[in-house]
């Protein structure tokens, strides 16, 4: 008899070219909305209220597009990174359509890189992600390459190709959601003075709050984006596992920071694109986050004087506060309580 | 003046025949959903994406029936189960209607059996629960039996009326939701291409993977329930009660254990009924749930050939991997790491 | 280059007259009433079922009133609070319409009153704040005053003022919700065979339950209404500062405390004012809550025979059940346990 259960792929099971159609489109709500606001209590004003969205052109309020980088994220979780060791980058990350509420959002992948690793226990694959809504419209793509166990040590190697991929997303690659405007903007109730053309390129922002992860919370978000990882949720497994402990999913991370980012950032309304990240160390429950940003370019949106882009770093750490900005040490090393290097393209108003 | 506090019924409370009109009907929409997703990351396609339900003929998407089961379940507990003891089991519980997002849940019950316990201090009540839209319609029937506490051990026991209740809900009772098919049944997007046809009965599935059990989840999914049973909620109570901790609400086990369930049976896309069902063992927060299924059964649906029935056996643990199937020990005692034990009828489409 | 990062008003910012508008108006939606649902367990029957709220002659369910009012008050969060030492007080809080899931709440302030404090480090600030909706209706109102750190301490004290606040609000300033009637109450479907007839002035309530706190739950709930005080996220802050904890936001006791109050107010249906409040005490994770409720005043609502109004003291302590009322000592200090004292006027059904 076939065994009934889903072991996920190892390395030798993908193949440069190879598509993969992920299960169970989920169709995204108010609901969805309303725990992602108690989940990282983001607070960026075109995602938080109908009114707001209105005057800044929209028909109707999106949804935040971390979410649905997580829900996209989360649906390819089962073909493509079950047995990964490790979720190394992100690249070429675009925020393509609006999501609204009722819409359900389906995914695919397709396999554009491979490279096994000297050890001969492990690979890195590179996949091409897309998540569709129910009109078949691209809402999100991306890159990302995981660390990926081989099934069998002895299995040869595969050719390796290694996409070139871009290190920021182009201006004209970036898409404005559609209606958007920042024409008769309100800064009084977007919550910030600060506009595209107030921040300077080198400038560093200490987001100052800080936010302890618990448990319950990162399962809880891990759990909605349907991530069956299991690293995040096996005590039972994992207290006996590298670290002892239950992982947090890197995503959660990529929220917290977005979220402790308003204060600084309140104007980059939306995420336009998602250049580079990495995942720098572990986070745990119990863990008190920090984030700072770094403005690395600020630059015009083809065809538009109302809003322009920020590209930032967004960097987060656990149990060290930012006032320092912290990164690496002089060896280049991420330091042991830096746990995020986001590279982000942002959008935000111009005067 | 008259207490204004409910007590809660005890034993001598209830006579068979009585009716029982449960409070605070309740109107279930996306946010609790989103929420049920939450907390047990339940992945099964009709319930995931509105999509997926429109390809299997459904006009919206119904929401997961176990949030219905709780729903009512959690009706229930004032009138019936505030002074309960045990939770002891159910029987011929249906999923008679698809609810769907913004239906309004009201619940009522009959007594249908009674038996006071020799110990003078407890006796069982059986108790046949209904839970209805806002049409009327039934949406889910059930018994339940559990024990209860006398308020007064000198009160005198009541006439035994133990009743007659079927082991397992008859094929010509079941109802398939209106509207549903398994015609074009996409294997891909459910995450599986294993239909009805391929199971066999007595095969056993081990679902792999495990779930740690917090607090803050256990008491958000029991309140959102409005199931008020204290057991769960109280640690100032709890730590001098019998184990010292808060006990996690039954039915949180259920949930958790059919949405592990997902991986080795992702076809079977709904229940269609619980036949029976045993709490084995308490369960507390920091437990790591794992689970295991067996095919007790396999049977045509009447009239049906695109979907059919699956009767199965769900069990879940705490603490043990279900590699070897877990279940009792020679003497035939529930082992103690067993917790529950369900008999399911699982709607599965056909080749 | 100016910083970009937010750091709240001092007590030197704040001068009598004084306007503020608060940021990121915020939809509340049927994803949130799932959340309050989840979070507190409240069973009140005019906010669970929408068949209930037809049947008291509303169009629509409305969202619980203590859900509206953690969001306008976590909207004024950050321009009043986000240096304060302590919530002093309510006064004159009113729910002045109702509101319904899809609605945007925004907040709006104004300074009526200030007093520097004679440590030379703080002063009181009396903050009178409005919530409308998106068609510019005010739904709620009501004052505050909070202990604002100063910025320098050697900057000179103002004129004092201190506003002239009602201890009531007036019979004739509370607001019936449009349409609602008790004409046809269901007291089986509502809970209690209580009505306001029933209850005596003096008259003390023991809410019999406990419900313990968790830190994910009250982060969860205080990041759901936007409120940003650095207090309750921050363990690896706080654990180097005055009570070595997160401290628990107020609004989730007060939001508890009702919820319990159900068993013995059942058809207290609404909160028509807040006259008056007191958080006595810190509350932390693992604090279990008891509530009980005294009555102070039953008084007719103007031209309304139909539903009268019941004036109730909501106390809440942790970890000491409520059977003996506890409040005060006997020089009228509260207990170290009690940490809530509350002022309600609340909406009960007549005879």
């Amino acid at each position: 008899m076939t065994s009934k259960t889903y072991a996920g792929n190892y390395f030798e099971d993908f193949t440069v070219g190879q598509e993969l159609v992920h299960t169970s489109p989920r169709t995204v709500t108010v609901g969805d909305a309303a725990l992602y606001t108690a989940l990282y209590g983001a607070r960026f004003a075109l995602t938080s209220g109908e009114t707001f969205a209105a005057s800044m052109g929209m028909e109707r309020m999106p949804l935040d597009p971390l979410l649905v980088f997580h829900t996209v994220f989360g649906k390819t979780v089962p073909e493509v990174s079950l047995n990964a060791v490790a979720n190394l980058g992100y690249a070429a990350c675009r925020f393509t359509a609006p999501v609204f509420p009722g819409d359900t959002l389906a995914a695919r992948s397709e396999i554009v890189g491979i490279k096994a690793n000297r050890d001969g226990k492990t690979g890195v694959v590179y996949v091409h992600s897309t998540g569709t809504n129910q009109h078949g419209d691209v809402v999100l793509d991306y890159v990302r390459w995981v660390m990926v166990r081989k099934r069998d040590e002895s299995s040869p190697a595969p050719e390796t190709l290694i996409p070139q991929l871009p290190t920021v997303v182009a201006a004209a690659d970036l898409v404005v959601p559609p209606g958007l405007t920042g024409a008769d903007y309100d800064i009084a109730l977007a919550g910030s003075p600060f506009l595209w053309d107030d921040y300077e390129v080198g400038e560093r922002i200490d987001h100052v709050d800080g936010m302890t992860i618990e448990e319950a919370e990162h399962m809880t978000a891990t759990r909605l984006w349907h991530n069956t990882a299991k690293v995040h949720f096996n005590q039972f497994v994992e207290r006996d596992g590298r670290f002892g402990r239950r992982i947090v999913y890197g995503g959660h991370l990529i929220s917290i920071a977005r979220a402790l980012s308003h204060n600084g950032l309140a104007n980059a309304q939306t995420i336009l694109a998602i250049n580079a990240g990495t995942h720098c160390n572990p986070t745990f429950a119990g863990d008190t986050v920090h984030a700072w940003s770094e403005v690395l370019e600020r630059f015009d949106l083809p065809g538009r004087t109302d809003v322009g882009a920020l590209r930032t770093r967004l960097v987060a750490t656990k149990d060290l506060p930012c006032t320092n900005f912290p990164l690496r040490d002089e060896s280049g090393t991420y330091l042991p309580n830096v746990v995020l290097d986001l590279d982000l393209t942002l959008l935000v108003p111009r005067r």
